[in-house]
């Protein structure tokens, strides 16, 4: 029967020993949304605001984060990311931004968490930056996309 | 027009000066949910597993994050949090644990951020602690739905 | 029956909250010690090693400690400290490094967490700075010895 | 003569430099106990209070705590550990919970502050959840148990 | 004879105790520079790179900084800030960027090593993100330049 | 033309991936100074107050605030780094403290930004020690002296 890996045999929470995996190339990709009235998402694009800010604090609240995984994720291991990117794109038919957050490690564990974490930060401080203006954000759709490296190989998903 | 709180007429970003504001009793509710495979959702309540850890295990993790919210939100004031508790509940039909996070605190200025925070850890500490089974689980549905004191009076939404 | 104040009705753990609590001055005063060989005591106090600076270090490491108690204890409300303080004391008979640390606030829940830890995280820093020379230090006695404010009253013990 | 490792020719204080020490498995066991009356004890198992949950909250902060260790402990050298577990067992005779830690990391330096911080922690959190109801609880008997890994050898204590 | 307010009457450092204080509007401003090569300055303004962005990350670090004055500088109270605000601006006469920076609170205490905090790493943090291209860079003239709220009055400087 | 690093081909802040680096021994060394009236100086020195601990509380927070880095300047990686070491000096003819810090690693990325950090915050933690009885301080000139390790080669300034 399949396992949950932080649940050991007597049904406590621990971290995963990873001393004895490889050290390999890691990268996750992770994506998410955050969903707002057509206003909101016209007024940090161009309604008097330079569309720039909204998204550079946010894009660096994402990076930042991520690099705080495993200060606010009980069991995930401290590492020494390698890198970490955030990219955000209004997306005016679905009514949001699409947050797209990369992490990638030379190590011992995969690095999902950290993209997943970069994505909802993100959101969060569009959210934070916009609530003066729109109440009914909503933030969806975080999934893991891609993650390469470690034994479990390649995963893709939409 | 209305207008983005953190940006200021120069379009850069900003906190915004809370002093003049009153004190009052802030309360915030959130929710959110994580979408996972029906034995996920299974190994979680009952397989081999008991059922309290992950949920603890995330609720904890969740309360905590509510704590460091001024530290991830770049924009966020730091508050001496009053309250703060996080419900989880697994809904079989919908495939997925619900999380309903609230925020308290007498002050200056909202909490919903916080709430907000709550329940977006809460869920990444639920990935987490079930990925080794299941790469296909999905955050959604993080909104506000109550919220109380300040002089934008009382929200609520579903 | 008697109640663990962090344990709600259904068993699951949570911050109590502390909005109705009244304002009140609050302080806390907590003690433990550290033993370790004779020679060790020597070698802080007079050995080729300036006295002051195990102790200073030691000092300053329990006294940032209590700044971040809230953060290392999960249910811990986050405060602004007023006062921290950290005294240390040889005790040649004993065989041990005293400490005792104070700590308060103008608020609405008590700071007794807040000393216990300043005296955790001193006595650790001084395992740290000679476990070279000593692997054999026990750190004990770690207990409340005063505390007044809020509505349980005035406690003391030895 | 022997010398603290943490203090330079002049007294200062300073980190030790690892560059120079090879990466080998380290592997560290602290124990500690925190002793409470006999009534404490039997509520946190079975008084009305789901037991799993003050051990699961304490058990938690132990292992999160052991991430912190470099933040907390200033000479301290940051460390990505590759594991952290945490132990609980009533002890009813001698009226206390008996913790132990155990912390690893292949790497260039020892891991005992992590062990003996995660037993601090723990005991901190059970005492914070308890201290409504028992205000004598005393800390105590943090030691070292195991230690190995690096040139110094295996220590091994009771 | 004057004092260090640090120092207690045993030459150990301390926190200073703040509960007495009259909680006031706390002000401060601080200022600084960091110093370049004409064409990294021209590089951050138009050099192919969009100007507002290396202004923008560095505005947000200072920002976020000001917020853990107390994690960084050990006798620091834990502060709610009330507001944080940091300027820059490129001076090409004198060849650097000029930072302000300000924080304010209705507190008990001087917000002054806030904003110098803010300051400082605005400044290292243009210098992360130039020293590729420029090595030479030189950070300097923090001080305070503004300061009122408390009982030592206002205080004006250049 | 020359490139700052930080940003990429759209003018987006990000971190450098550094998974290609080679892991080399990485050393750095920056410099600065607080200036200060000659009587603040001398109270440091030997006014009444133990000589030592101002310093010795100054050069703990650079050490510690080195391990920060990460936390604080928002496109650094985080560093297990492997020494830290500062060193203070009075110059009573400049009527400053110089300050002195380097940071090594053997790893894949440099140390200039641990070791500019450490001097800064050794710097703003004097300053807060002494602005009770000194508002006019000044800290400047703070820059990197030396760096080596890394394909860019052996850097030496003044």
């Amino acid at each position: 029967m399949s396992k949950l890996s932080h649940i050991d045999s007597n049904g406590k929470a621990r971290m995963v020993d990873v001393s004895a995996k490889k050290e390999t190339n890691r990268l996750a990709v992770a994506k998410g949304a955050i969903y707002m009235a057509p206003e909101t998402l016209k007024l940090i694009e161009d309604g008097g605001v330079p569309k720039g800010d909204v998204f550079s604090v946010a894009r660096l609240a994402g990076i930042m984060s991520a690099k705080k995984t495993a200060d606010l994720i009980p069991l995930c291991h401290p590492l020494p990311l390698h890198d970490v990117d955030v990219d955000l794109a209004a997306d005016h038919n679905k009514g949001c931004v699409e947050i797209t957050a990369s992490a990638s490690l030379y190590g011992r564990t995969g690095v999902e968490m950290e993209a997943l974490t970069a994505v909802s930060v993100t959101a969060l401080t569009i959210y934070d930056m916009c609530k003066a203006v729109d109440k009914h954000m909503k933030i969806g759709d975080i999934r893991l996309t891609y993650k390469s490296g470690g034994k479990s190989g390649t995963f893709e998903a939409d």
